[in-house]
């Protein structure tokens, strides 16, 4: 039986973020990923274009014979969602319903930060699904439209501290609004978990790559579509109790039988 | 495509960290594992006895589709692979041979020790391997018939001190012996890896699980007969050299290509 993919794509960089917490939790899983960067940034161009560039990522991904595709990109699944979710018979995770539910689960005084690009705050995606599962809510958005281009030119690497320093500028616009959670409402922006948990020590944190793949692995598990992992089966000849003690130091969650023969 | 199994045989715990280093280097294969506990210690029974339990291992493994066999018992290894390798139409690994190989390959004096079961010792087969492959070097084996039995009664846990005591009483036989290079002739005494090491600084250690293992991937990988890991693809559809400076720094070891489309 051929594996199938699941199907991942973003403008940039920051959809490797989505595809790491899929290595990590779905390890087993064939991925395919495709980064727009010829269209990148997203969050500076027109809803009409957003919602093309998202065909098309999704038709080239679709090459691959896809199990599940994750718009792994903020401002794609704000802006093209409802155009495309219809026209493809494939489950398609959005990273926004992911990061809304997470948020609201962890929030406790309902007071709920997000930073987005441009095109994802006036798209009012976020205020939208947020206020429709709780109405007393009160939701935060800061439009960071640097940072997407700062990632992708390299600045993490090459010039962490202008990074941390627009980043900064940006956060001061929540200061006195007494948020307790921050949406991470932009892949790339998972890449500056640390740095954003330094500047707002205290603040509850949401990556929407994690909450995404969280709901996907759900998902799948809940189908039993899940790809088999490697099968690893212990016998012995007699006293399986008193060997199972010393062989969980060896390797751990090992279930051992006894074989009749 | 139903994938088939890795089987593993031993008297008991010892083959345990042969599967360890199957699980950590190739982390895709099934694996089949029987620890003859019935009949354990091996080492202090006969060459028939032993001829008779591995034919019986190896028989109750052949329930599984097995696409290759460990033999990760020296001590059946040396006494009855001769009497098992022409019966079955499956390629056999057996632990001794690797060992050999890997430590006249790190000896620089071809001064090598090693330890192993009293049945081990007695059939010879470390000595007579060593000195076909290199007749100037000189073995030194040392016959430990208490440390499977203080092993499998669990002393790593309840009295490790009794049980390094023991270890010491038998190294102290290769006193003088100015070895560069001890095989762990036995897999149950990679459980006691550190500690040998701890009492022999210097002295190069061959555990001939890892030996085995390490064998068996590369005849996997010759042959091409490896289980597939997941597929992991991605693309962008601009400038991926760029792309690729940053990705490397989320996930490592990424490929990256230009889509066309």
């Amino acid at each position: 039986m051929k594996k199938r993919y699941i199907g991942v794509f973003d403008s940039g960089l920051g959809g490797l973020t989505t595809v790491r917490e899929i290595v990590s939790e779905l390890p087993d899983e064939n991925i395919v990923f495709l980064g727009d960067t010829l269209n990148m940034p997203y969050g500076s161009k027109t809803k009409e274009e957003i919602i093309g560039f998202t065909k098309h990522n999704i038709e080239m991904l679709r090459r691959f014979d896809l199990k599940a595709l994750v718009i792994a990109c903020n401002t794609s699944d704000a802006n093209a969602r409802m155009e495309v979710s219809q026209a493809y018979d494939l489950p398609i995770f959005g990273v926004i319903g992911s990061a809304v539910k997470e948020a609201l689960r962890v929030t406790e005084n309902n007071r709920i930060g997000v930073l987005a690009t441009d095109l994802t705050v006036r798209s009012g995606a976020y205020e939208k699904q947020i206020k429709e599962l709780n109405s007393d809510a009160q939701v935060f958005q800061v439009a960071c439209p640097l940072l997407v281009p700062l990632i992708e030119k390299g600045e993490l690497l090459d010039d962490r501290d202008h990074l941390e320093e627009v980043l900064r500028s940006y956060l001061k616009d929540l200061d006195g609004k007494n948020i307790d959670t921050l949406i991470l409402g932009c892949t790339h922006y998972d890449l500056l978990m640390e740095m954003t948990s330094g500047i707002m020590p205290g603040v509850k944190i949401v990556s929407s790559s994690r909450c995404v793949v969280n709901d996907l692995k759900d998902q799948l598990q809940a189908e039993k579509n899940c790809e088999a992992p490697a099968t690893r089966k212990f016998y012995v000849s007699s006293k399986p109790e008193r060997f199972r003690r010393m062989a969980s130091q060896i390797i751990k969650d090992i279930e051992i039988e006894k074989i009749i023969g």
